[in-house]
């Protein structure tokens, strides 16, 4: 089969690989419709993980199922599924709690497991044309019949629209609450997107590029184009000096300030000052236990100088980590079922697999425009 | 009236002051008869706080009501009652959410309110004869008939029950579940009361102080003397390498190492290394939005080096604060009246007022045996 | 002042009474503007309750704030203010966690308190030129500067905005889930657009009264003009059997099948069947405890006939009472105020206060059209 | 393998019948060390159910896996596991939300399933030597290496303590506050423990049965020995009038009065009066959709007279439901393990699985003594 390899820093190949194929009777395998280049793809792009050389990047998988185990029982071939970025067991301690995405069986040794990832086990990713599913009765997200149709937006719910959500469930938004997000990439727009779902009063997103913020003031939100200290003193004049009740961290460690250069505490210094007293911070922009390829000597160790002594005055929240997919994706498909969730929106391109090395090119130089790339293995 | 006042770094003294009286319809004037010295008292008396010279030192009170303001309607004279060391109005949009210690009303300009508390209003201490108390309605415990027996017990419940037992809240502490609790002075002892009072199975209590590591095994936990790596690696070896569910920070900022090395970020970056992927970290220790007399530069901001990466990699939740003390101190009262629980356990020294300047010098020393001191004013 | 006084069953007038004012210092005194018939204003007009004949009616009430009591502190003469129809203290044990419906001071023996209503307290209406308001600080929601352009949405804070939602809440609506609501009147068409502020992705709202319907149907609610048997079937068939994930009461005991024969039965036992196994069942229509008017016997005291067993079967879960407005009324206004939410898309008539008569009978009448009516006593 | 065996009504017999054994490759054998008679097995025995003739009973299992099929990666052989009497998927939405209890997979057409149960699916009992355990993987709780030293303990995690828990669950119990259990068989009892396990100040426990009122009593509750009326004063006067903040209902639908009367709605009506306005309840007693063998019309629809106008004007929750087994047993081993749970304290038998007709007879007819009979079908 096709798929994309990734070959080292920045370079990445479409070529032949021996075809997935089911190992466990309770595998499925699916032959990949859509699959999308993520953010988190540009960590391992750029070399900045532990990506061994080698494997197929890809966590943003939708397709249909043509062969299952003989201990799947749900799910059946022939189905149109949407398969979450982690990859859960169902059974061990964490997953039976919803915390699909720190599951303790798919990736011994480790809390959590995904498709294509650096340090997440040995799972191939998505951007090819067939993708083995282990546990799929409960990873598979079966769609219903409308999936074709809304491919574009049911392909969403595998990683940045649960994870967009989970930011504003980790921050408490509330109907009626104001929330600030820091970034307006995809996932930033995802949590925008969510929070007015969940019935928020006021959006105000903060980033740098314009072509971003127009995409969030689409959606309803403020844009705000100053990442300093200028943008919190915006929030806090837009809310009578109080700050927001909640927000959202969709950046991560590879912040950078106007001048392009690397801040990794820029936005969760800038979140507690913009956030109000008892508010809650939700962040799922990624940030690392170590970064050797960092500058900064407290980065390189994973550590930010983070305002600790504010953030405890303010009696502030803050929860983390990746997005338990699972917990979300079923009522965000209802929500794109009738209607009232179009994540597609924010796509910009929608590519063939082999044009992918240069989606990957131009969404790490963030080229104006490159949003969101889509890929069709099929086509 | 005699009271306990602040003359400035490590200088208090016991002298005649005017009367504390009613000054709003909604105050009562309450007779103190305990008082106790609080951990964050030491923080004024070394002088590392903004606080005031001349002021009235005591945020820990329990007294007779001996006069009410004309629009009082709930509480009585005669009544005994226990005072939340926070300040609230009752109506503001804080307050009516139950975040009584982040009231709007009480201290304006910033969000929360204490007696004799460095920027925290202008609210004279209870360590003397009388106190005012604001609005009263909202602000006092009305004690059962056994206050005046159990006047050692209930008293706790002005600060340190409720702190400790915020901290199991803020980490989410359920039946069951295993904690590990940074600190055995008087807070961390409460959370150790606290945590098992809510059913958790196993409890770890870290702190370098022999002695009162032994106040903790009495109630029932593990002791651990080791604050720095080896004693993670203890807990995690009690966890079948897993680590605890939940974490509380009853430490703070001026956390020590080993070697009396001021070391800001040790309680916290051991807690997220200790604590399970998934899980919680209530913070009760006080960290400062700045410290200009810590010797390193990041303190002086009040930030700390934090281990964000690993942190979020972990998926962990902080929750931070003062203790909202009318959140639980009704409850809280109810287990001390059945008997099921006496926190008057920890207190060392039962002293008259006049004794409280040797007291906070004994305990500001971390002198061995002074554990809690509890003043009482009328005798 | 003008005010609407109770004579007797299906007797009220507006007459010439004293002047309300201020009694206690933390009282402040109001010039409606604006005050509702509501439906539960009809249960007391029909003699279906102990309501003492003289008293004035009308607990939705705005207006404009002319004294303060000199125990005030936060309410300033020229706020504009929106009462919540239940009236709290602010500091009893209820009111302090939220439950201000249940106030246990202002109606000593009863829990819970209220303007104008029957067994609530001896407070008197709105539906008059003059307002007394007690606890003024903790009862009143000062309007921001849009209050007179949106006087008619704001005033709906009073109650009916709050006691849909509070439907929603008690029933645990969240994001993306399907919602069936007995009642097409005021409370369920607020219960609708509620349902939909929270991300619901459908809403069934179940009425025989046509007229109603299409105003849900407005709303954006899939309408069903069968309370019986075949208008469960309807829900089961449009969610693939299953039964809805939440459902709402908006009716209460004196519900009416379709030949006009009042069956207090009916909507509980019809919502356990039409919401799913698991599903929760908030409750805001009226019950009564006991009901002497009733020709039923079980309904004389107060009991129905309910299908307990279905109901344990299915796992679910009710919550029902009055709301408790304050918590919910500040987040509310937040969306009325950016224009998120219009719940004065649903006023029939806006009359002068000398109306009320008529409107009291042809809204008791359920004539065609008369869905909601506005009082305004100043004109 | 020897198995107890429905003949029908108040008829069981011990006899061979062919092995359990592995169908799916999901599956698990165990061999059973320990198997206890339930009081919803009574239900089955004296013909008030569907059960059908044949098949064997038992759902509170407990013993060794002997052989694991080919999909099953978790569990091993030689393991000691307890098994959740309901039957779950682990994949269905239900079950992925914590819903085991009602897994739509395991019996096709109904939320839930379980291991020999009238009505919920094919599944033979474990009251036999060998049990075939279904997504074993999901199902199975693997107990630490205490698990042969205290089965009589662990076993209880396959119901009674859990299904205890779950009505202070659903109740809402927090620490500190009062509970009233109606109920003091196997599952009343366990609430009691469960309650005071979440901190709970006071436990009233309402029965008649003296014998079963000292057990609860040596738990440390308060016993109460009239269902009636005079038991509700009894707990309201212990309450300073205001009743309980919690409630449990442990009997269910064959509930008796003083008289030995079937009263099916004694202890819901009861638990309204006794439980204060804003309190929850939370019913674990079986109720049935429908009970043609009762002697009440309404009953026979599975229909309660309830006092709803009451439960509503009291603002009062209620939950129910069966247990979801999984959603606790994990923390409760955890109790056990450290010996701050005891449940077997409340065996009152200990017999060979010969012996379990006579225990079904002499526990049926609620004997003096019988309280909890554990089989042991190795012996």
């Amino acid at each position: 089969m096709k798929a994309l390899v990734y070959n080292g820093p920045c370079d990445v190949q479409v070529k032949q690989v021996p075809d997935a194929k089911i190992v466990k009777p309770t595998d499925v395998l699916v032959r990949i419709t859509t699959t999308n280049i993520c953010g988190s793809d540009l960590h391992m792009y750029e070399g900045r993980t532990s990506m061994e050389t080698g494997r197929i990047l890809g966590h943003e998988n939708l397709g249909e199922v043509i062969e299952v185990g003989n201990a799947v029982y749900r799910v059946k071939v022939g189905d149109m599924v949407c398969l979450p970025f982690n990859i859960g067991c169902g059974f061990c301690e964490n997953c039976e709690r919803g915390y699909s995405g720190f599951c303790l069986t798919a990736n011994p040794g480790t809390a959590g497991a995904a498709y294509g990832f650096a340090g997440m086990g040995p799972y191939s990713g998505g951007q090819a044309e067939l993708l083995r599913v282990p546990f799929a009765d409960y990873n598979c997200l079966v769609l219903p019949e409308d999936a074709k149709e809304k491919e574009n937006d049911y392909v969403m719910l595998s990683d940045i629209l649960p994870t967009g959500y989970h930011a504003t469930e980790l921050a408490g938004v509330k109907p009626g609450e104001t929330v600030v997000i820091y970034g307006a990439g995809p996932v930033g727009l995802m949590a925008t997107m969510s929070a007015f779902i969940k019935g928020a009063s006021q959006v105000f997103v903060v980033d740098e590029h314009k072509d971003r913020l127009a995409l969030a003031e689409k959606l309803g939100a403020v844009g705000i184009s100053d990442i300093g200290e200028a943008g919190v003193q915006q929030v806090l004049d837009l809310t009578d000096g109080k700050g927001t009740d909640r927000g959202c961290e969709c950046v991560g460690y590879q912040c950078c300030d106007r001048h392009g250069k690397e801040v990794p505490n820029l936005t969760m210094n800038n979140l507690v000052k913009a956030v109000k007293p008892t508010g809650g911070i939700g962040v799922v922009g990624v940030f690392l236990p170590e970064d050797p390829g960092a500058k900064d000597d407290l980065a390189k160790e994973g550590k930010l100088a983070f305002d600790f002594g504010n953030f405890w005055f303010k009696g502030q929240k803050i929860g983390t980590g990746q997005a338990n997919v699972k917990h979300y994706n079923r009522q965000l498909a209802n929500l794109i079922h009738v209607g009232k969730a179009k994540p597609s929106t924010i796509i910009s391109h929608e590519l063939a697999l082999d044009e992918a090395p240069k989606a990957y090119d131009k969404f790490d130089k963030r080229e104006k425009g490159w949003t969101k790339v889509v890929l069709k293995p099929g086509k």
